[in-house]
């Protein structure tokens, strides 16, 4: 094949492999993890199952890659947004803060991610959940119990801004409690609800 | 027919619908709400499809006895070991260590709350929740931000409690990460972490 044919045969199947996992965002937001059947995820992208095959083995495999999209695309551009914000209660709670923004910018996403992550890739924010611990920014007679109240908190959030119409300050809300559960001193977190929201959260729906 | 023959009847027919639903919380608790079928139940219950449609006309009918059962059962003796128990702070605290020892004596249950259970016949918990923040007793500047955080946070640490082994003191660590992350006084919180635990969570399979 000659190079021109090669780039349109990669650039074919990277637009249909987006629109499947587009696709499995939207079926598994709405009937969860272990309910869909590959005949859904088919009829949702309009495509064969023949072509579903070409790409993805089984349900299973479908929803890792795109847990895995969801999460490199949220995170990774969370981090971007980040650099050169410094100390752990700042970072972590306007991580927060954009994550929530996100959240009610794509209510499918968000329910997506309540519903089904797998939860994965969240080095950056257990990162900075660390190093508040180890600094004594926060305060936890254990790290695993701390981790899974915020970590089910925020699964709880998610389905609620994806599944209703939330007031616009109940992510600023709930990354407030957050980091008063973190134990953190009052005034630290006056500072992170009073700072401006970093950029660079762009709107990018190409896995 | 007899009231000898009719109390016989009836026993066995409770007997029959206290099968299903402990089969039914085995079955919801492994597979989530969404993918069990009929069959799956009447496997586990080891009895026939034609007595499964005598008790329930469907598996949605049957998560939601299920869901009912289970609130009741447990929502109930919480009740009963705190009758007498005052204060908001208290009772609420109280209430999550012995709804997480309860966790802790019974994975199967706690997997089933953590996973499926619609959340419904809180008015308990809730009814101390609103208190607290009337009295100023807790602090947040959302109530539904509160309450989504307690209950992400409580259900995350139920699939975690009927999904691996815990430290003994987890229940206790997250109840207390759950008071601080309502402003709770520090010194309220230890308090409640150094009362005795009351009573009357009695061990009771049968619905």
């Amino acid at each position: 094949m000659s190079d021109h044919r090669m780039r349109v045969g990669r650039e074919r199947s990277e637009r249909t492999q987006a629109r499947i996992l587009r696709a499995a965002l939207q079926v598994f937001a709405d009937q969860g993890p272990d309910a869909p059947k590959i005949d859904d995820v088919v009829a949702a992208a309009g495509i064969s199952r023949g072509t579903f095959y070409n790409y993805f083995d089984s349900v299973d495999a479908l929803l890792a890659a795109t847990c895995a999209w969801t999460t490199r695309e949220s995170i990774e551009s969370i981090e971007e947004a980040l650099a050169g914000v410094e100390g752990p209660a700042l970072r972590y709670g306007l991580g927060l803060r954009l994550f929530f923004a996100r959240a009610r910018s794509d209510p499918t996403w968000s329910r997506f991610v309540g519903r089904v992550w797998r939860v994965d890739g969240l080095e950056l924010p257990d990162r900075d959940l660390d190093e508040g611990l180890d600094r004594g920014v926060f305060r936890a007679a254990s790290p695993t119990a701390m981790r899974d109240l915020v970590r089910g908190g925020v699964r709880e959030a998610l389905l609620r801004i994806g599944t209703e119409r939330t007031a616009p300050e109940y992510g600023d809300h709930l990354t407030e409690l957050c980091l008063q559960a973190l134990g953190t001193d009052p005034r630290l977190i006056a500072a992170v609800m009073e700072h401006e929201l970093p950029e660079g959260l762009e709107e990018d729906e190409s896995p």
